[in-house]
C-alpha cells in the first residue's frame, strides 16, 4: 500500500449482511489488527456444509502485517472460525481469561492447542501494535467478560463496540464500563464500529435479571422435575438458574456436552458459582424425588442431536420426562430455528410434560444480549463519533442503525454502510469509501475436514433437485465405432409416466449422436450426449437432471 | 365394514400434526363424504419436491362409497390437492359460489374443469347423501364465502367447523352465523370437529377492520408511490385497500398472477367493489404522479418467484421502487417464510424505499383469519358437543384445544387427539378411537407432472449431502476377467487432501474385489464394489457418498 502513503484503513472480512462469520480489521502503514474470527452455520440450501468461516485471502497476502487477533467476546459467530483461521495463519490471539477458556476448547478439538499463542487480557490492558495502540472497555452482554475496544491510530481513535447491550442491573457483576465510555467519548472519536443486531427493535433491551425472577417463579410452582434449556454461554443465566435452585431446595444436573464444557469453564475461572453438593450427575437423577431436580441442558434451539431434543424423545439413556415434569426454554428460537423447536414442544406435550415456550414477551424466560434501539443510540451518543459503520447485521438493520446515529448527531454522509470486503480509507481526517478487498464464504464440510468448492455445492443442487442419469457405451479405440449399446442408469431423477420408454428412447439418441462419429473422440461424444440427451430429456420431461457421459474406449 | 355393522367413522387424511393439505372423512355405512382436500408446501428437505398432498388409498379401495368432496372455503390448504384428487377419482365437487371460482381457476390450469363436476352451494343449501344429511352454516375467515357443515347421521349430529374467526365487525358482510351456530348447539351435537390453528394465542383475534385503519393512515402519510402486498385470497383486505385509494384518491394497479386471477373471480362473483376508475394497467403506472398510485402485488411471504420479489431487486419491466416510495407487508411471515421476507425488505431498504414490515403487533397490517383462544372457547360453548376432536394444528396446538375444550365443559376423555389415519368410530352414542386407515404424504414434483416416491428423495437426500461416484470397469463376457483398468468419477463428492491419490487408491480395491471372480457375475461384482469401495471411502475420508458400479460385459 505504499502508493498510497500511510492510510488508515477498515473492513469487514465477514458479519455484514449477515449476523454470523463476524471479522473486521484495522489497518494502517504496515500494522494490521485483526477483530474476531467467527462462524456462520449454514442453512438446509448449502447442502452437505455445515459452517462458513470468512475468506482470508487478504490475510493471507498480507500476513507480514498481522499483530495480532483480538477477540471481543466468546460467542461462536466471534470464535467459531479460530481454529480453521490458525491452522492457517498463526498469530497470536488476545483475549479475555472467560472467551480464552471457551477458544482453548475450540483448539483441542482441533488438536492445535499447544502450537497456538494465547495471551490472556483484560479490560485494562493496553497492547502496543506498532501504529496502533489498543485499550478495552468492558460491555454487557449475554456471556461473559466481553469487551468493546479503542484503537488509537496517527488517523484518530477508532472503537469497536464489539456485541453489547446496556444492563444496570446485571448478573454477577456484568457492568458495562459506562464512566469509562463516557471518558473515550469525551477524548474524540474518529470512527465507531457498532453493532446492530436489534437496530429493529424499539426500546431498551431488558435486563438479565428479569429471566431469574421468572424462572424462580417457575421453580417454585414446578410439581415433577424441570428441565431448563438455555444456551451454555450465558453463564449469567446459568448463574440465575443455580439461585433458583438454592431457593427451591433442588440439585442440578448437567446433559449436554456443551454445556459441561462451558460450566466447567466458567467455574473453574471464577465466572460461576454453583455449590458442589448441588451437582448431580445426569445418572442420579432418577433416584431423587423428581420435585428435588433441575437438568440443565443444551438443545433450546431445537438442535436435533442435542440433549433436549434427545429428551423429547425419551432417548436420554438417564433422564426421563415424566407426566407433571415442567420444560422451560430459556431462550428464543433464532429465526430459522422455530420448526425445530417447535417439533420438541409438539414431543414434550405428547410426553405429558408442561411446556412453558413461545413468545419471551409472554413467558418472560428470555432476553435479548443486543441492544435495542435506546442502548444503540446511548453507545452512539457517549462515543460522539465523527465517522460510523454499523456492523453485524443484515442490510435492514444497518439501514435503521445509521437512522439512529443520524438522529443523535452523527452527520449526513458520515455513516458508511459496507459489504464484507468495502475499505473504508481514512487520510488527512476524512473517510471515503472507493476500493474492496477480497472477502466471501469459505465452506467447511462435515466435521471441518475440508473446505467445499462452489463447483461440488452447484453440483450437489442439481444432484438433489433433479437427480442424475449416467449414460455408459463402450466404443472401440481404433474407430470410435460403438461396441454396444448405450445403457442408461438413474439415480434421483424421475419421470412416472413410461419411465422405461423414456430410458429406451435417450439410449436410442445417444445412438444417434455418437454414431456419425468416425474416431475414437471421447471428449467431443461426451459433449454430444450432454446436449443431445440434455435436449430430449427436457423436452419429454420438463427437468434438468444431471447428465454424466462414461465412454468406454476399447 | 359390514362385520361392523352401521357405524359412524370420523377420520383425517391430512391436517392433523401440521398446517397444510387438510382432508376429512365422515362415513356411515355405505355413505362416506369428504371435507376438503388441500396441500401443503414442501420444505427445503424434500428435495425437489413442490407439493405434498394427501395419499388418498383409503378413497380409492372404498370410492363406490363417496359421495361428495365438501369444501369449507378456497384456501391452497383446503383446496390445493383437488386437481389431483379429481384426476384419480372423479367425485362431485360441492362448495360456495367464490370458493368454485377459485377451484376452477385451479382445474382450468390442469385442463381438467369440462370433466369436473362443480355444484354450487351456500349456507341454506342441504345435501342429501344417503345416512348422511348436509347442511351449513356462514363463518368468518380470512377469505370469502366459508362454511362451517353439519352432518346429520343416524348415529346423530357432528359439526365440522372449517377454518374461523369470530369477526363482530367484518368487512363486505362476512358475518360469522353465531344465531345458526346456537341453534345447532341447542339441537344437540354429538361430535365437534374444530380447528386449532391459533390455540397457542390467548385473547381473541383482532377484527379485520383494524387492518384497514392502519392501511388508511400509511396511505395518507405516504409521499410517493405505495406498493402493498397482501394474500391474493384475502379479499375483504382487498376491499380495505381499495377504500383506501378511495379516500387518497390513488389509482390501483395490480401486480402478480394469482393477484390478478383472484381479483377478477372477486369481482365477477360480486364480492369485490372495485370502480373501473379506479383500476389501471401496471405498464402506465409510471406515467402517473407516483402520489396518485397504490400497487397490490402478490408475494408478502417472500416468495422468490411473485410480484413483490421482482419489485425488490427492481427486475419488474413496469413497476419501478423508487426513493421515498412506501412498501407495505400486509402479511406476517408465516413460520418458516421469515428468510425470504427478510432479504426483501433488505432489498427494498437499498432502493431507498419506506418499507413498512415486521410483527403486526407493531404495525397492525395484520390481523389473523383463525381464531385465538376466546373464539376458540366460543365455538365449543355455542355447539356444546359430547365428544371433540381438534384438528388442523401441530400436536401442541391440538392439545392446547383440548385443555379449552375441557375448560369449557367438554368431559375428561371425551376429546380425542388423533393423527391422520386414526379412526374415531361411533356406535351406539359411544365414541372410541382403536384403528387406523391408510393415511401419508404423496410427494408432487415440479409442476405436478409426477409423483416422487420415498426411493427417489432418499438418493437425491444421499446425493445432495454427500454426491456420488460412480465406477466404471469392463470385463470380459466369457470368464469375467478385467478388461480396462477402474475408471472412478465423482460428482458433488469431495475429499480435498490428496484427492487424486485417493481416486487412485479406490482404483486399486476396485481391482482387488473383482479380480478374484471366476466368472461374469455382474450383480455380485456390483454388490462387492459398493461394500468394498464404501468402507474403504469412509474410513478415508469419513464420507458416505453414493456409490454407483457400473460393470461393462464385454
Amino acid at each position: 500500500m505504499s502508493e498510497r502513503g500511510s492510510l488508515l484503513s477498515v473492513f469487514a472480512l465477514g458479519g455484514i449482511n449477515e449476523i454470523g462469520k463476524n471479522m473486521y480489521v484495522i489497518e494502517y502503514g504496515d500494522d494490521l489488527v485483526i477483530i474476531d474470527c467467527g462462524a456462520k452455520f449454514a442453512d438446509q440450501s448449502l447442502l452437505g456444509i455445515d459452517l462458513i468461516i470468512p475468506d482470508i485471502s487478504y490475510l493471507h497476502e498480507n500476513k507480514h502485517k498481522i499483530r495480532g487477533l483480538v477477540v471481543t467476546h466468546g460467542h461462536e459467530d466471534h470464535i467459531g472460525g479460530i481454529p480453521y483461521f490458525l491452522k492457517k495463519l498463526n498469530v497470536p490471539v488476545y483475549a479475555t481469561r472467560f472467551t480464552l477458556g471457551l477458544i482453548e476448547l475450540k483448539l483441542k478439538e482441533h488438536k492445535i492447542l499447544r502450537e497456538s499463542t494465547l495471551i490472556e487480557i483484560n479490560s485494562n490492558s493496553t497492547l502496543d501494535f506498532g501504529n496502533i495502540q489498543v485499550s478495552f472497555f468492558r460491555t454487557s452482554h449475554s456471556i461473559p467478560d466481553c469487551l468493546g475496544i479503542l484503537f488509537d491510530t496517527p488517523e484518530g481513535k477508532i472503537v469497536h463496540t464489539g456485541d453489547f447491550k446496556f444492563d444496570l442491573t446485571p448478573v454477577n457483576d456484568q457492568y458495562s464500563d459506562i464512566h469509562k465510555m463516557a471518558k473515550i467519548g469525551e477524548d474524540g472519536i474518529l470512527l465507531l464500529i457498532s453493532e446492530s443486531t436489534n437496530a429493529e427493535r424499539p426500546g431498551s433491551t431488558p435486563s438479565e435479571k428479569e429471566v431469574g425472577k421468572h424462572i424462580e417463579e417457575a421453580f417454585y410452582s414446578a410439581t415433577g422435575k424441570v428441565i431448563i434449556s438455555t444456551f451454555a454461554s450465558n453463564v449469567n443465566r446459568v448463574q440465575q438458574i443455580v439461585e433458583a435452585c438454592k431457593k427451591t431446595n433442588r440439585k442440578l444436573a448437567l446433559l449436554g456436552r456443551s454445556m459441561v464444557n462451558v460450566v466447567s469453564v466458567a467455574r473453574q475461572r471464577g465466572y460461576l458459582d454453583i455449590p458442589d453438593w448441588m451437582l448431580v450427575d445426569a445418572r442420579d437423577v432418577r433416584q431423587l424425588p423428581p420435585e428435588r431436580v433441575v437438568v440443565l441442558c443444551t438443545g433450546s434451539q431445537g438442535e436435533p442431536l442435542a440433549a433436549l431434543s434427545r429428551l423429547s424423545t425419551n432417548s436420554n439413556r438417564d433422564v426421563k420426562v415424566l407426566q407433571n415434569d415442567t420444560v422451560i426454554f430459556a431462550a428464543s428460537p433464532i429465526p430459522g430455528n422455530e420448526k425445530d423447536v417447535s417439533k420438541i414442544v409438539d414431543n414434550l406435550f405428547q410426553l405429558g410434560a408442561n411446556v412453558i415456550y413461545g413468545s419471551s414477551t409472554i413467558t418472560g424466560m428470555h432476553v435479548s444480549g443486543h441492544g435495542y434501539q435506546e442502548d444503540l443510540k446511548w453507545m452512539i451518543s457517549l462515543m460522539k463519533p465523527k465517522y460510523f459503520i454499523p456492523i453485524h447485521g443484515e442490510y435492514r438493520m444497518l439501514h435503521l442503525h445509521k437512522k439512529l446515529a443520524e438522529a443523535v448527531g452523527v452527520e449526513k454522509g458520515h455513516t458508511f454502510i459496507i459489504r464484507n470486503g468495502d475499505v473504508v480509507d481514512v487520510q488527512h481526517g476524512e473517510a471515503r469509501q472507493t476500493r474492496k478487498v477480497t472477502a466471501g464464504d469459505t465452506y467447511v464440510d462435515n466435521a471441518g475436514a475440508d473446505e467445499v468448492g462452489d463447483i461440488v455445492l452447484r453440483d450437489r443442487k442439481q444432484l438433489s433437485e433433479e437427480g442424475m442419469l449416467v449414460i455408459v457405451v463402450s466404443i472401440s479405440k481404433e474407430n470410435g465405432n460403438r461396441i454396444s449399446d448405450p445403457d442408461s442408469i438413474s439415480r434421483g431423477f424421475v419421470y412416472a409416466k413410461n419411465s422405461e420408454e423414456l430410458l429406451t428412447n435417450i439410449n436410442e439418441v445417444v445412438k444417434r449422436t455418437i454414431d456419425p462419429f468416425k474416431d475414437a473422440n471421447i471428449m467431443g461424444m461426451k459433449r454430444a450426449i450432454k446436449k443431445e440427451v440434455g435436449t430430449f430429456v427436457f423436452e419429454q420431461t420438463n427437468k434438468k437432471p444431471m447428465i454424466l457421459p462414461i465412454i468406454i474406449a476399447i
